[in-house]
């Protein structure tokens, strides 16, 4: 039985590998399952068969077998556990691992994902500057934190690890705002895990999926 | 070795229960295991010390022998591993509980979170009915799906577990907004959270914190 995911049939962004089917993508291709993919369209993300799996609507979704996962940071902890590589060895330090997971996806992520959507949704409204203003300054005091205690490490806590997987996705939004350049170890940090051949191969896979959508 | 976590000196809820070590004090009551609180003050959450645990300079930690965690959503599915009670039998409906966990943090607390602030930090502003009006589109948007998802059922997922603990805490930020009882079955879900033996007396031992801090 082959895993299958779901993802956007069109992107909103268009294969900048920002939707969330790229943190499972990628962490996938980390401990080398093959899956499939089922596009889902807008309309279809809203309908009863998507929903009995993913109650919110969203994407991705992950199936394999009599299991059926949503919440891309469950899933990636789900195929990290079931496979060598993307936790440390030991108890305590995957603990740890799982903190950083949360850290990224609760405590770093919100800001930066309200500040691309201010970016799009808020352009025009009066207050716009103030908005961005604002989420901008809490967003630099998590990177702030983060910068620090990276340090001149190269992940956030011993080898690579789910954590620093999800956290590279997160960080990844701030492409283009100039913000992430401010912290020169975080954009090696971001560079470091897309370098990763694991990676690439998520990020061509997605991209492939836009392309045939603005093709069509 | 007795567990120790941090939390607010002075709590910026006076005690209503809806700091984050709340989920923490919970999920301990839960299980049974006795713990010990640290007191931090805004300064000290700043402090090398502190940050050396928690590089965000939040609260809540946790420390238990050598394990030094942070992140509340970490923290609780730690604690849910170590003892009964908190996560159902089967790597697959554990696997679903940790997605509840995210979803409780990273789908339906954000909106929420947004809208406490900005009643706090936007008030005066002329955008406010508008951004107000804006996040509650959202927050309703994730409610209605959650209704929809819970039904007549009494828990998420099954027995309760880590994954309701987190989603009881975060939609008690609505009360007061009027929102929740929108969804009869979500206020009736909250109240069912509030009602369990080991939410009181975490509760109450975030109360007495909240009345020797004004007391003071």
């Amino acid at each position: 039985m082959t895993i299958t995911i779901t993802a956007f049939e069109r992107s909103p962004d268009r294969g900048r590998g920002l939707a969330r089917d790229m943190r499972v993508r990628w962490a996938l291709e980390e401990v080398g399952e093959p899956y499939d993919v089922c596009l889902v369209s807008f309309k279809e993300m809203k309908e009863p068969a998507h929903l009995a799996i993913q109650p919110f609507g969203q994407i991705p979704t992950y199936e394999d077998g009599d299991l059926a996962l949503f919440e891309s940071g469950a899933i990636v902890f789900h195929i990290a556990e079931e496979h060598q590589g993307l936790l440390p060895d030991g108890r305590n330090a995957r603990a740890r691992a799982l903190a950083w997971m949360f850290a990224a996806l609760n405590t770093v992520e919100p800001p930066i994902f309200d500040r691309s959507l201010a970016t799009i949704l808020e352009r025009d409204q009066p207050w716009y500057a103030h908005r961005l203003r604002a989420l901008e300054d809490v967003i630099r005091m998590r990177l702030a934190s983060l910068s620090k205690h990276l340090g001149d490490a190269d992940w956030l806590d011993g080898p690579f690890s789910a954590g620093d997987l999800l956290m590279v996705t997160v960080l990844r939004r701030l492409h283009g705002s100039g913000i992430l350049e401010e912290y020169p170890n975080l954009a090696a940090y971001v560079a470091r895990g897309e370098a990763r051949p694991a990676y690439k191969r998520a990020f061509e896979a997605q991209l492939a999926v836009a392309a045939a959508a603005s093709a069509g």
